[in-house]
């Protein structure tokens, strides 16, 4: 089965415009099929702290009200997903940006309110990604980059984890394609010791994940996107990796970040 | 040849949500392959009022200093463009939203600063349409929605006037397939009287709109409109029309609106 590269991208990489830059050139050197999907960033923070519109977080997610849904629209799918293209553009990655709207690409649904109402918060629905679309895109030598907005099919833009959609693309896209999974941040993979940017730990079974988790050694914030990874491989996504943004290159032969494992 | 709508809307109908939601209604029923192209309307000025940020326009046209390319990037690419996606989705309608450099559909160049420094504004190349990129997306159903904003192919995205895309969109599929052309605004048509907006002129020549012109008749803002609209006919567009963005349905049977005529 023909290789794709489905490789999302955090917050602090794209705060980072050199760490940024180095990402695009090695992604867009990267053979074959590829998907880029992209998070954040403290630009929506900024842009709504310029406009004295209060962000309220709840264990480092957002709430999203509607001015601050207009607010990640304009960042994530205008400002970050267009300067991501251009620039692929320039080093001849013939790439397109999207949110889950354009082309019905990713359909979500409201989160429904529990003991917390994050908003205008959308989860995917388990079929909602189209993959004939992505497939289509992907061999007209299209590389998508996808930013974390989904739509309802209602009309409604929804605000999404970065990290639940590129666990959703690779797990709708693995019948059709050998799927190579990395979440990239700026950390070399994850670290026994948060302080230590060297305890990486280079193969993570999900007991070990579990234990490390109970013995509070793996961090608040990298819950979720574990969380989510183990999610992917218990899918069935073999190629699974959680890497440094700068390592992306190593992906081709696996020796790069963690790897997870059963 | 198939024919291909290629429509354009401007700031006033963006700006008045009844208004736009009548006309996305419409031109989603409008059958067989179609592109929307949209302006900017008073979203990017009242953002950048926000900001703090000051806005030179110099004859109707915006001053894109580098803080404003970002706040168009973000209102045009960003808010606007994926709201009309999300809603042309609600109406079954194939949508997929783009600026110009998204699959390098539209490339530019920076103007050269002539007397006056528009900043970063970019016209479009005489070979700047990726006319096979079109078709292909055309022909799979898809309905691009361009916003106006364009890049250089060297990482830079550019401010560029919505009715010059919108004409040389047209230009570029001409030899493709029979393209009907419209810029669609909140007026019947080109007027005789800018007060009665139902002194609107059926059949304009060119010959008629220089005399017009030179009497003062065609005010400032319908004169790019309408210089852009004259290039496109004498580029070999002969369904021509400007008319009102609630009045798309009788592009069919061209009773609507202004035609262009030699």
């Amino acid at each position: 089965m023909e290789k794709l590269y489905i490789i999302k991208i955090g917050g602090n990489v794209i705060d980072d415009p050199k760490l940024l830059n180095q990402f695009l050139e090695d992604f867009s050197a990267l053979n074959g099929c590829k998907i880029l999907v992209h998070g954040g960033g403290k630009l929506a923070t900024n842009l709504a702290s310029s406009l004295g519109i209060k962000q309220i977080m709840i264990d480092g997610k957002r709430v999203t009200d509607a001015e601050t849904l207009d607010i990640v629209i304009m960042v994530y799918a205008g400002l970050i997903n267009k300067k991501i293209t251009a620039n692929l553009q320039r080093l001849q990655c013939n790439a397109m940006g999207f949110c889950g709207a354009d082309g019905n690409l990713i359909r979500s649904a409201k989160r429904e309110q529990s003991q917390i109402d994050f908003g205008f918060v959308g989860d995917i629905l388990s079929d909602g990604v189209d993959t004939k679309q992505f497939e289509s895109l992907l061999h007209k030598g299209i590389v998508p980059v996808i930013c974390p907005i989904t739509h309802d099919g209602m009309g409604n833009l929804l605000n999404t984890n970065a990290d639940s959609l590129a666990t959703a693309v690779a797990l709708a896209m693995k019948p059709f394609f050998n799927v190579s999974l990395a979440y990239c941040f700026e950390k070399k993979g994850v670290l026994r010791d948060t302080n230590d940017d060297d305890s990486f730990i280079p193969v993570l079974s999900k007991q070990t994940y579990l234990k490390l988790k109970d013995a509070g050694a793996i961090s608040k914030g990298m819950i979720p996107k574990l969380d989510n990874a183990f999610k992917a491989m218990e899918g069935g996504i073999k190629e699974l990796t959680i890497c440094h943004a700068a390592n992306i290159i190593g992906l081709k032969t696996q020796i790069t970040g963690t790897q997870l494992s059963k």
